[in-house]
Order: C-alpha cells, then sequence, then structure tokens
C-alpha cells in the first residue's frame, strides 16, 4: 500500500488467462523493471475461475498472484461480476437487463446482467466469498476491485419484470401508501393515478412521455441498486479481506448512479480515463476543437474526473486505466501525440491521483478488445506507451509531492440534478454535464484549481468561491452551508428549480429566502443556438430566466432586451442563463476579484494545477508555452518554455 | 352561447382537480374579472371522477362548474376518454395501442388506447352516458368536447391483434370478396395474393415496403375508427344533451385521419394553436426562417390552421388552446415576443374564430406540462400573457365583427392525398401539406385570404380562383365541379395522378377528359434539392413532370430543357412541377390577372386577412410596416405604421 | 444461346401475369421488332402458379412461353422463391427472417423468408422441379434464373430461433468441440467461453460489441446457407433442364454473402443495374458529386460491377436488370439524361456482357413498383428508353465485338475482407467497398481497364500488375501466388491484418514472411476526416498505419510526421495508409511505370474500355471531350467529339 499520500506509484492492468503460463514470469520482471507496483488481475475471468458451477480453479490465479509477488509486485484483485458465464446466465436467464425499447440485452459481451435481480446477487456473494476467502489475506493482495465500470454501456437503467417487481417494492419503501405515491408524483394530471402500487409500470414506452416525478424516482431506484449491489460485495470482502483497500473503477461522463454515494463505501474512487476515446465519443465540443486536440484530448476532461473522483471518496482516488496508445471503440481511434501518455500520467499524479494505472499490460490479439493498445504490442515489443511509462517513471522520483489541499474554489456537483435535467431539458442542449463543465472549463481557463463538492456538503468554510449551476432541488445540508458561508457564491441558471418531488416550489425558483435571495424567477426561456440573448459582456444561450429581483438586490447588468442578468445579493451572485464564454468570464473575473483571488488568462491548450507549493502547468496546445509571465516560481521539471505536449513543475517560494 | 357570428369570445382551459377547492371561487371571479366567457374542463379527469369500477365521483366537478356557474361563465366539458384510468387498462390491456415497431404503448402519460377496440369504446360510451346524464342539461354546461386532440402522439394509426381484426373486418365490409381485395391492390405482383381476407396481414414491419394500395387502405381504416369512434359519443351527448354544441381540438399539421370526416360530426371544429412550438417542431423551413420567427412564430402557419378548421366543421370554429408563454414540448421553447399572444387572437378572430380559449388558466407545478406557461404562474401571479389578454378584450369590444363570407381563393386540401404521398413520396422532400403550405404562403404573400375546400366539394361557384395542388384522385363530385366551373383554376403538380385504389389511371394523369385538359403526364422525376430544373420565371424544385401537351393546349412557358412548365387550356392551367416561391408567384400572378383578382406584394412578416368591409394586418416581422400604400381604408384599430407585432384593422369604404 | 463470346444479345423482363392474355402477342411481337432476343419471365409468380398447395397453374405460363417462342424470344425462366405465397407462409411461419433488433420480417412484399430454413427449402425443391419437369425442355426456354436478387433489402443475416439453430450445427461442423471453438474466438475474453456448442447465441443484441470472430463465423455461416440455397436449385434444374444456363440476378453493392462461392455454382453471373438509383442511394460520394452525375449516374459504378460480376461466373455475365428511365425506390428518381440508356447498355457490352436486358418491358401501373419506368409507359405507349434501345440494336451490329482477354491491371476483391471491416471498422470511414472503389475508381482515370479476381486467385500470371488492398487474412493460394509472381504488386493499407481467426497475426500485419516484405505494422490510427495525414505526394485519410520497414526495404517517400508512406522490397509495394485521390495517383503512376504500363489523365466524366483491338470511350460529363489526344485509332462509332452522352468506339491499328 501506499505510505501516505505524497508517495506516487504506477500500475498496470493484466490478463494472466490471456497468455501462456510460462510467460507469466518474465512479464512481471518486466513490470518490476518498468517501476510497476500495483497489477490489477482477474475481474473479467469468471468463466476461467467457476468454468462450471462450483468447479472452482482458483489455482491458476494463485500461481499468478505468487509469480507478481516474487517480483515485489502488489496486487488489486477484481470480483469478476462485470461477466457472469453462460451456463449461470442459462441458469436464470430473467438476470438479463432490458432495454428502453423492451430488447433483452444478451449474454456475448460484458454488463449483462440487473443490478436488481436478488438470485444474480446471491451468486455474485458467492463468488466474491470464495475469491476472498482464498486471496483475501494474501500478501500481495493489496486491495479489491469490485466489478467493472458501473453503469458502462447504459447498464444501470434496466426495464425487466424482475426490476419492475424490485421498483415497486422501493417504491413501497418510500411512500408507504400509493395515495403518498400519487401525490407526489401529481398524477392526479392526466388520470395517472393508481390505485395500489403495485399497479405501476415502469415510465418506458409511454405513449408520450411519462411523467417526470415516475421518471425521477425510477432513476433513484436504478442508482440505489448499484450502489446497494456494490455494497454487498463491500461488506464481504471487510469480512474476508481485512485492510485492504476496497476500491471500483467509473469511468468518464457516466452519469446515471450516484458516484458519491456509491464512493462512500468504497476506500478509493478509481477512473479509466481514455483521453482520445472520450474527445470523440462523450465531448459537445464542435468539430473544429475535436479536430484540434484529436491526439491530446481535451485539455479539461481528464481534470475534471480527476477533481471529480478526488471528492467521491474524500480525496484518496487512482487512475485505474489510462490510455497507453489508441484504443479501439470511439468512432476515431488516433494515436496520441508523442509524450501526451507521460502528461496525462502526470497530470492525474498532480491532482493527486495515489497510482496510474495503465490499460493494458500488452495488446491482446484476439476478441473485442484486440485493436487496443497495450504497454506492449501484442507480439510482446514495447509499444511506444511503454517508453513514455519510462519517463514518467523518472518524473515521478523528481517531483516533492505535496499533500493534499482544498482548492480555492470549489463546484457543486449533483448526480441528481443531472438525471432531472436529462429527464426534462426544456431546451435540447440543456445537459448538466456540459453546463457544469462550461464554468470548469472557464476557471481553468483562469488558472484555478478546482474542488468538487457534492450537494450533501454541510460546511464550505474552506473555500472562497462557490458555484452551483444547475442545481435540481437544495438538500437542507447545503441550504444551511449557505447561509453560514461568508465567501463568494455563484448559483444559477435553473439552480433550486425544482422540489425533491420533481414540482416547481411554492414560491417559485430558485427557492430561496428573500433574505439569502429575494430574486423570483418569473418565467424561463429555451433557446435555439442562433438565437442567444446578449448582455453587455457575452450572451446566454440555450436557457435563460426573466426574473424579479427584489429590493435587496443590486442588477449588476441588464440582458439587451432589459431583463436582469447578473443580480448580487450581499455575498450571493445569481446568474439568469446560460452564459457564454465570454459572459461567464466576465461574471467569474468580478466573482473572483470580489473573492481576493487572483485571476489569469490561459491559452486553450494550457492548464495548471496547483498542489501546495508547487504548481504544474499542461501544454496540450500545439506550439511552445512561455511560462515566465506567470511567475510561477523555481522550475523544478521541465522548463518555463513549455513544448506542445510538455510538463512543468515550479515551486513557489 | 354565441349569440351570431359576429360575435366573438375568449375562453381558457382550467383543471379544478389540479388546485384546492377553496381556491376555485376566486379563479373564477379572476377569469370573469378578465372577461373570459367559456371555461373548458374535466377532459383528462377520469381518475378523479370514476377512480375505481363504477365508483362516480361527479359531485366536485358538480361544485367546480356551480362555482364557474355562478360568476356567469359557461362551460365546455371535456369527456375524459383520452386518459383512461389504470384500473381500466389493466382489466383489458389489450386495448393498449402497437406502434408500427410492434411495441406495445404503455400507461404512463395519455392516448393510451386504439381506436378500433370494441371493449374501450363500449367503456367510452358508459362514462360519457353517465356524464352526459349528470351534466347533459346543467345550465353552465353549453358545449362538450369530446376526447382531446385525436390523433396526437402518432396514436391514429396502431398495430395490434386488435387492430388486425377490425381491419380484416373492415376489409371484408368494402370488397365482399378476397379477389376483389387482390385485384383492387393488384396483388399478384410479388405474388402478393391472399386466399382469404382473413389472411390479410398488417402492413407494417415488412422485409421492404408493402404495397401502397394496402397501406393506403390501413389508412382510410385507421381514419375510420378514429370517426367511428367520435361519433359513439356524439350520439349519446346530442341524446343526453340537448342543444349543446358539440367541439373537438384538432391539432396542427396533424393529417392521419379526415378531418372533414370527422367535423362533419361536429357543431364546431377547433385547434390548439401553439404558434411557436409548431414552428420549432412541425415546420420545413430552414433554420434561418425559424431563428427569424422563433419568437412570433411562422406568420402563416396559425392562419393555414383557421382557415382549415373553419371549412371542416362548415365554418362554425375556435381556437380551444392558445399558447399564452412558452411551453414545455418543443426542441427548444422561447417566450412569445411581447403582443404576440395578443396578435395571435385577434389573428384567429379575424380568420372566423368564435372564440379563442387560452391553455391553460395557471400553470401546473407538477407532473409532464409544469413548464408549459398559464396566464397565471404557479405561484397564482398574473404571467405575461394574462396582461394581453385583457388587451385583446378591449380589442373585441372596438371591432365591429363581419360576418362570415367565401374568399375569393380557395385550395382543395385533401387528407387522403397526404397519406398517398406519404405512403409513396417518390422523392423525399415530396410532403403534402408542405406542397399545399408553400401555395397557401405565396397566395397570402399576394395578398389573398383564402378558403379551404374538401375534395367532396360538389361546387365551385362562389371563388374567382381554385387551386388543386398534389390531388391523389379525382372524386367524382370535384370533377363534375370542375367541369361546371368558369372561374380559374390551376390544378398540379401530381393531381389526379392514381386513382382510388393507388393505380396510375389507364390514361395516365392527370386523369381529366380531353376536353378539359388535354395533356399527359407522360414521365415524373423527383428531383435532389440541389438539381432543381429552371424556366424563365424560376424553379421547379423536388419533382418535375414531363407531359405532353395537346393541340387544345397552349404552353404558357416551358422549362429551360424544353419541357412545358405551364400549360393552359381555356380557364383550366396546370402545373409541371413543384414550384418555387418564384415560379409560383409568376403562375398565381397571371392567374389572378385572368380571374380579375388584384395582387399586392407583402413582406415576409406582414399578412392580411379579409372579412367583411375590414382588413386586418398583422406584423410578424421585426420592423415597422407602413400600410398607407395598400390603400386598405379607414384606420379603426392600431394606426397604418404597424410595429411589430403590431394589428391594425381598416375598413374599406 | 449466345453462339460464342463475340455475340451480343438485349433481353427485357416480362410479366404476363400482369396483364390481359389478349395483350401477350402483341408484346411478343413488339418485343421482336425491338431486336429483343431474351425475355425473364415468372420470378415472381408463385402465387399465379400455385394458389394453393399443389394446385399447380402452370398452364398460363405455357401459353406465354409458346406466344414469346412463336416470336423467336428465348425465354429465362426464374424460379419464384424470392416470394413465397400467402399460404405457404401461413402453413410455417417460423420460415420468416427476423432482422437483428429481433423483429419478426413479415409477410406483405418479398424475400421474406430465411436461407437457413429446412423446411422452406424444401417447398423451393418442390416447386423447382414441378416447374423445371413442366418447362425445363421447352425449346424456348435457354435460360433460367434462380430466385431474385439474393440478399437484397439486408435478408442474408437472419436472427431467428431456426438460424440460430442452423447456425450451432453450422458450427459444430467446423470447429469439432467447444474448446476449439472458444480458443479459436478467444472466448477467454470478458468470460466468454462456452461449455458447450449448443449454448452459443446468436451475436445481436449484446450489450456492447460481440465478439468480432463470433460474428465473422456468423457471416460465413450466413453466406454458406445463401449458396446452399442456391445450390438446391441448381441441383434439380441440371437434372430436369439439360444444357441450359444457369443464371442469378446479383445487386449493385451487395456484399454479405459471397458472390464468387455462389457464381461458382452457375453458369452466367448477371446483375441488376441501376446507375441513378445507385448513385443517389449506394454512394459514398459527395453531394456535390451525386449532383453532378444525378442523371447519368456514377462513370464508374456501372463498370466496377461489370468488371466484378465478370469474375464471379468465369467470365460469363450479363446484366439482367437495365434501368430504363426513372426507377421507384431511391430517395430520388431523376430520368436519366437522354442518352444515358443507350451508353449504360454499350458500356455493359463492351465490359464483356453477353446480354442486357432492360427492367421491364412495361411499366406495372399498381403496387410497389408503379412509379418504375419501363420501355413501354403503363398505357403501352413507347417510353423514352424503347427508342434508346432502338439505337443500341443498330450499334451491337456496328460492332465487331472482340474475344475476351484479361485485363493488364487486377485488383484482389474479397467478400470476407468486407465482412471484417463492417464487423471491426475500427475508423467508422472504413468500408471496404469505399477503398477498393476508390483504388478502381483511380486506375480508370489512369485509363486502365480492370480484372477483379478473387483472393482463391493461385495464379497472377496474366497481369502486369495487381492491387491487394484491405485483405483481411491472406489465403494460401494468394500467398503463394504472391511468391511467384514477378509483375508489380500493391498492398495495403491493412491487407494481411488480421488470422482467419480474426485474431492479429502472431508477426503481426502485414503477416508475410520477411523475404517477401521486411515490414511490420506496429501502430494503426484512424483519423477523422478533418484530420489527415500528410505527405509529398497527397495525404492519408481515414485511416494510416505506422510501419516497421526492415533493411531489405526501400522507404520511396514518408507522411509529413515521419514515417514510411510507401515501401518497396523487389516488385511488391506497401501502402500505409488510406490514399486520397492525388497520393493514390502519385503511387500507382510510379508502379505503372515499373510495370511498363502507359498512363492516361481522363476527367472525372470519361472513361475507356480496351475490348481486344477496340477501345470504348463513354462520356457521362456534360460537356464534348475531344478523344483525338488519346491516340486510339480508327473510330468506328461515334466520332473523336464525344458529346455528353457520346460513346464511341476506336479501333487500334
Amino acid at each position: 500500500m501506499l505510505s501516505d499520500d505524497q508517495d506516487r506509484a504506477l500500475g498496470v492492468c493484466y490478463y494472466p488467462e490471456h497468455w501462456p503460463e510460462e510467460t507469466w514470469s518474465q512479464d512481471a520482471r518486466r513490470m518490476r523493471e518498468l517501476g510497476i507496483r500495483f497489477v490489477r488481475i482477474g475481474e473479467f475471468a469468471w468463466s476461467k475461475l467457476e468454468p462450471a458451477r462450483a468447479d472452482y480453479q482458483f489455482d491458476w490465479l494463485n500461481r499468478a498472484i505468487d509469480i507478481l509477488h516474487a517480483q515485489g509486485l502488489s496486487v488489486v484483485l477484481g470480483t469478476p461480476t462485470a461477466t457472469p458465464p453462460k451456463w449461470l446466465v442459462d441458469e436464470m436467464p430473467d438476470m438479463l437487463g432490458v432495454d428502453a425499447d423492451g430488447q433483452i440485452r444478451k449474454f456475448g459481451s460484458r454488463r449483462h446482467y440487473s443490478f436488481s435481480h436478488t438470485g444474480y446477487r446471491s451468486q455474485c456473494q458467492r463468488i466474491v466469498s470464495e475469491l476472498a476467502k482464498r486471496f483475501g489475506t494474501h500478501p500481495a493482495v493489496v486491495a479489491w476491485q469490485t466489478d467493472n465500470e458501473y453503469g458502462c454501456h447504459n447498464t444501470t437503467l434496466s426495464f425487466s419484470p424482475v426490476d419492475l417487481a424490485a421498483f415497486r417494492n422501493w417504491l413501497a419503501r418510500k411512500y408507504q401508501s400509493v395515495d403518498a405515491l400519487n401525490k407526489a408524483w401529481g398524477n392526479t394530471f392526466w388520470s395517472m393515478e393508481y390505485g395500489d402500487i403495485d399497479e405501476v409500470e415502469l415510465p418506458n414506452l409511454t405513449v408520450t412521455e411519462a411523467n417526470p416525478a415516475h421518471r425521477m424516482d425510477y432513476q433513484r431506484f436504478a442508482s440505489d441498486m448499484v450502489i446497494e449491489f456494490n455494497r454487498l460485495q463491500v461488506e464481504i470482502l471487510r469480512k474476508y479481506s481485512p485492510g485492504r483497500d476496497i476500491v471500483h473503477n467509473f469511468m468518464g461522463r457516466i452519469l446515471d448512479f450516484d458516484h458519491f454515494a456509491l464512493g462512500n463505501d468504497l476506500d478509493i474512487s478509481s477512473w479509466d480515463s481514455y483521453p482520445l476515446g472520450f474527445l470523440e465519443d462523450r465531448s459537445d465540443n464542435s468539430d473544429e476543437w475535436k479536430s484540434r486536440f484529436a491526439r491530446t484530448g481535451d485539455p479539461d476532461f481528464q481534470a475534471f474526473h480527476h477533481d471529480l473522483y478526488r471528492a467521491t471518496s474524500k480525496g484518496r482516488w487512482w487512475v485505474m486505466e489510462q490510455q497507453p496508445g489508441p484504443v479501439n471503440w470511439a468512432p476515431h481511434n488516433p494515436a496520441p501525440r508523442s509524450g501526451m501518455v507521460r502528461l496525462w500520467s502526470l497530470e492525474a499524479l498532480a491532482h493527486g491521483a495515489q497510482t496510474v494505472s495503465y490499460f493494458r499490460w500488452r495488446q491482446a490479439p484476439f476478441a473485442q478488445e484486440q485493436m487496443h493498445s497495450g504497454l506492449l504490442r501484442s507480439d510482446g515489443v514495447e509499444a511506444e506507451g511503454f517508453h513514455e511509462v519510462e519517463k514518467v517513471q523518472k518524473d515521478i522520483r523528481i517531483i516533492k509531492w505535496p499533500a493534499q489541499a482544498l482548492s480555492q474554489v470549489a463546484i457543486v456537483f449533483d448526480y441528481t440534478s443531472s438525471w432531472a435535467w436529462e429527464i426534462q431539458p426544456q431546451g435540447k442542449e440543456f445537459d448538466y454535464f456540459r453546463l457544469i463543465f462550461d464554468h470548469y472549463r472557464i476557471l481553468r481557463k483562469l488558472g484555478f484549481s478546482i474542488d468538487f463538492i457534492s450537494s450533501q456538503t454541510r460546511d464550505l468554510s474552506g473555500y472562497k468561491l462557490v458555484i452551483v449551476p444547475g442545481l435540481f432541488a437544495w438538500t437542507p445540508q447545503l441550504r444551511q452551508a449557505l447561509v453560514q458561508f461568508d465567501g463568494e457564491i455563484l448559483i444559477g441558471p435553473r439552480s433550486g428549480s425544482k422540489t425533491v418531488n420533481f414540482s416547481i416550489p411554492d414560491q417559485l425558483p430558485p427557492d430561496l429566502p428573500t433574505e439569502i435571495l429575494d430574486l423570483k424567477v418569473s418565467r424561463v426561456e429555451s433557446l435555439r443556438s442562433d438565437c442567444p440573448v446578449k448582455t453587455r459582456h457575452g450572451k446566454f444561450r440555450f436557457w435563460r430566466e426573466h426574473v424579479i429581483a427584489g429590493p435587496e438586490t443590486k442588477v449588476e447588468f441588464a440582458t439587451s432586451d432589459g431583463s436582469p442578468a447578473l443580480v448580487r445579493q450581499n455575498n450571493i451572485t445569481y446568474l439568469c442563463g446560460w452564459p457564454d464564454g465570454h459572459l461567464l468570464q466576465s461574471a467569474l473575473n468580478g466573482l473572483a476579484e470580489a473573492a481576493g483571488l487572483k485571476t489569469r488568462r490561459l491559452p486553450d491548450g494550457v492548464r495548471l494545477r496547483r498542489s501546495g507549493d508547487l504548481t504544474f502547468v499542461f501544454n496540450y496546445g500545439d506550439c511552445d508555452f512561455d511560462a515566465s509571465g506567470l511567475e510561477l516560481g523555481e522550475c523544478r521539471l521541465g522548463g518555463t518554455q513549455i513544448p506542445p505536449s510538455g510538463v512543468s513543475v515550479f515551486e513557489s517560494g
């Protein structure tokens, strides 16, 4: 295990079951020589570990672990529950998920199960118990990974009869009576009233849109099922494998279960960072932007998730799978620009990752991911990424890693809000991730390092500036924290626009007491992208609000059609629409000044990360960046002239 | 009720079941104060009226009606059959519709039923009978609305086993023998012959396209089912609620059942006018156009439907739901420009609406439409639309409304044709509504007021100019009317191109006797939008016909490749393709001259409506319009300088 | 039958069952007068031939054949198995195919059957036997067409339970044991191992992508089912109709079964050539290109298929259905430019077609294809195409048709490769047909005539230059042929990149021995279309490879980022990416020079076909082409100044 949080390590994902046993020792030796400390194994190996019911074949895994151990490597052992074997699926075919169109999602790839299936949960408990009993105290085993990439391939929500039964149970526990449910959902509308909770249907395949409150509860239920599913494994692992860390590997821009809730049960959050695949597949940016950063990844996407997953398990986090070369699953799969694997690795470490682990050791020549690069080519020769990892290994030793500390700026990130605006976007561009990401990018452009905090946060006092865009509904905790906070707060657009039951608040959004913010959102508009609303400092796009600002407030500036755009009351500022970059930069500049924070103006491709006394500079751009004007202190790595893909580290006095 | 057709009134849609009973009186009072005369209620309240089988709970509705009555308000009572309650669906789940992909369309929103289901029809008869017996002679109840927005959410066509059985019955009645069916459809083609009518399948999910004759009959059947479904309610209401008007609220650009046939059974046609939602969701126009009119709606779309639904029930018509602010269901939902709610209201009244009724009184804070504006905000405060309605109320009293009269120009509108070209577009842009709308827009640009007439029309004699574009097949009535008419007629493109059995006519299109029109369409082409065909006066786009024009005809002008473009024989002119605006304007200018009609040239955003001695001018544009050049007479409302969103009324000498 | 391969004839497709019997004689007479020699009939007439089980109604067909015979016409008789009648489908509804989404593909159009259904196969054997016994020795019947357009409408792959059972049988025959299957597919990946071959599922509807090896075997199975299905008919026809040719009519750009394998069982390959429909529907070209050639068709698409299907049955081939005017099935259906029907006909004949047969004789006024032109209009009057066929008839007699001969340039065409890159494109533009077509077009632009050869080819010695782009996996035959060949060879991109089991070769692509080509593909990238990679001579787009070129090779030129772009070793050249036109032209120019071949530079719209001593010039362009600079010899048809749609023939000294 890592000695303390100033330690940094490298890892790799390895599949001994894919290779002849005689090659394992050499692999282990080469890993050690590369400076790898952690090896994740086993997470897809169920059919090799139990080829038929109760026919446990654990010896090969034991030998593999021993071989790794012999080289001084530590093992992160994966539970294999993301890939139930065929014999198990054939025993209980109703464990398969069903998509929103009613199609059974068949065996033949991975994640072919519904989280709510109690039979499958029992089987997972069984195999995890067996593995934990056998390997839980092996000296090489220092951590467990539960399952793999929960929610990937749209698997959080499933619409099977089994899910329906579980949903009805969940509703019965939540509402106790059908009258309470009907009232909470507003089922009097369109005669949607149920006579019994067991009459409730799944909210898919309705004639027109289903009740948003119905969908929201289905989303909450589905998220809860993931949390429960994971917790069953955690409990077993804690029992049989004491003292080991429990990790899960989250994904990029998957929002359909509450990662804070799941992260609470883990010791370490981790995520799988594929900068190029994500740029192609999960970015809202224009083609021009994608073309520009095609071989580097979006300059903010990785950092965003680093900062997010640093929050979900209270600070300890890893990159479990780091892209080492071209991948296979995006519409286009270019190679990283030379130096980017190193940059991505150092960036993760700068954001506080304890470990960066590469996926995978050696490219598999067969099956679905045969075009996914590894550190080695499929013929065992070192691939380009291998040599970058060698450099990272050296860099790690040069840098004196600082202890974790809070950033000056925080953004509230709330999974419920992302569900809400997916259920009811009102304008087709209104996506929560996109809104938060827009804020994140501009804050970074201004030079800030950022923390994400959950909507359950009770205390904001460590921060100078807190941003709350697009919050579905206030939690009592956050509302209280707001009152007590004396730093700068930016709220809106659309924050507090709903009650927890997905209704409009009685006193209208933003649903705050007048003494906090004397403002009502009287009317909202969603805007075509070719119909933005102008202000003196930029535009609202996609969304704007007509607000009535009370006497306690000051309208900082208005839209060109005369409606308040930015409204301030004491330390709280409300933003009345979805800002473009220019408007957001203006607003944040003003807030930063009020908060006593210094801002910078970074080019699109250059980003900073402040950590203790160190400031890391990362150049995603395609020309040299001269960092001397930033006055960041003594250069400890790289130089002040930072080439494309370059990383420099500065230490302030 | 309205005393005569020169009377004009306002209404509102109200949902007492959504609000505490103690608020009803205040609501009623405020409605009266606003000048509301009609209140539509009850159309989605089945689960409140009958929460369990035969458990009739009508008292609350009675109290609500009494409260409205006490304020002098009249009630339009809706039958609740668009929202069957869950207990009823659970009793007979096969009442649910099935979409073209074979998916059952589940409970959880609205319109979850198939029109052909006899069990559900019986249940509708039962609840309507109960309601009609209880409220049919209540003095406040002056009209009934049957169901709500038939066909909305693609519900006209359903593909369930129940529908198949009903379709076979319908076919048996129509064809009497399978041989007749096989012959009519041309089933010898591709060995599609059936041995028995009970072998006929639904025309969905075939390997490649189904027989167009098969699809056409399925479409006719589906339309008939809607008519039958509605008629069952009409019969009950006429019996138990004598002297009351029967209304249905149609939608914009829904064409999949025959609104003329349904309108025949009503006293009043009405429609639900959502100018901004329809622009975003149901317009063929470019993004540039949509951006330009994003806050006003398309300048012709509302008028089009006003004129259409004025025809479907022989002149009496309403707007049942008028958009009062942003809606919730389009891809983008901007707010109307200030003044537009008033403009839309006055425009409807100018086109002959007896009543404009706003949807809804107060914004509901819960369920699917919580983001849909009302005249009041959800907290009960007046919303922007409220104040515009106050102005409309004043305007109504100023204007001396003329009696209905025929326009000088008529367009034949035929639902069958819209089905035909959806089934067999031949070129992907060939949409009937789009074709008719193109003609309508240019006629309006030339300053005309327009009537729509059905293809069953027997007499054209009231008109100077009649337009028949894209008519699927001649009816005997229309063919006869054509012969007798001595005004100007414009036919084509594609008119008369099929027999009623969806075959090419023996003598080829346009299927008219030589003495009427000595012309044959020898070959047609559908054109890429980047491959128009030029003429001296503009272009054919999407569609052009190669015609052989006989000696009785005169080719007015030809295409650049030498084929006739516009052909004339006596008072009949044939247009050999889909005209762009320039070509159509030329053709119509010529015809207008021949018909002795004066044309104007209006800008895109300005439209006229002539009604008796009055001419209304509506300014959808974004700059002032100077109407003085139009010489419309004395100004009775507004002024000759008409600002954006302005309405002026002139009276000619 | 055709006397020898220098004979050329015309044919037509005719449906006597669509027309009154009294018109047949006149039709036959007019066909003869037009110079038609072959009439294809009967291929969709099952319901007329057997309206109920075993109720054979062959007399009408006999009379029709006799009438044609009486005019000296020869008959190609179609087996009616593409359109099983309703009574048969009702007897065994599980014969219907199921699409990849699990939807049953219902009766109501055509091709409603699964190739693997043994019951349906028996029924086909029965009806074909009956027909062959009755008509097999009729003197007019000179050929049979099996079924119609196998694979059209995505019918090769079906996903029904019947198909699953057949697939498992096929796998059992192929692999003998489940261990062999698991190993071949690499099922250890993601625990996809099966315990028994009867546990294998169909590769559709998996949670994420299925194993590519699984999909590849399903595709091979599906292709085999088509071959087997066809062979059953061939065997019967050979038995009962000795000495008659057996033909099938393939389609354009349908690649999902192996046409070489199927063509092996035929005497004559034929295809259905719809230049305008294919341009609209099956072209990768830009809208600008489509607009430019909207009325001519793509200048290379027809020739491509002529050359391809010349190869599939060893040289004898026809056009079975030639577009004679606008069709009905593309997004837009314009009319051919005047002269194009003649040009297309002569082009087919120049490429070696023994017969060009027009579809159809007379336009049908009913059912699905009523908007599809014929040589006659539906009213029996000659359509535009009729008159062009009259000219073709004259041209045929003027030209002295040469014997077939090999071209100087060959392209390896491999159906398996097309499946491979559809299953695993890695970059979304990587389509095999597109890649081959790009090469074909540039070769044609350089003036070459081209042969396609299969990947089973054992001998390349007749060629000067052989091109092997995008080959999935080497066959032993082709690898051997390569070694023995001393002409120029161009390989790549992506050739030899997989083993037959869809794995990466042990020694990496291109999987050739060092003495042949000392080069390894170390890494590949798929590229956004806005991120091409430059070289001195043009760009790689979509795909580029980083290769390690050994000492035996010479790097001809490199990319701008310093990686080999074109590598040469002896007579073998490797192309390291998907070339744009400029790069490909450079590479091919160099190879042509090395091979001693002369190149030309033709405009986009002008193409040559060399056949014996004749060179045909076809002008698809929109301006005159002056052929004098080409020095093609004496003009035998047309002139050196070739107008749009013109054809000239030159004879070299």
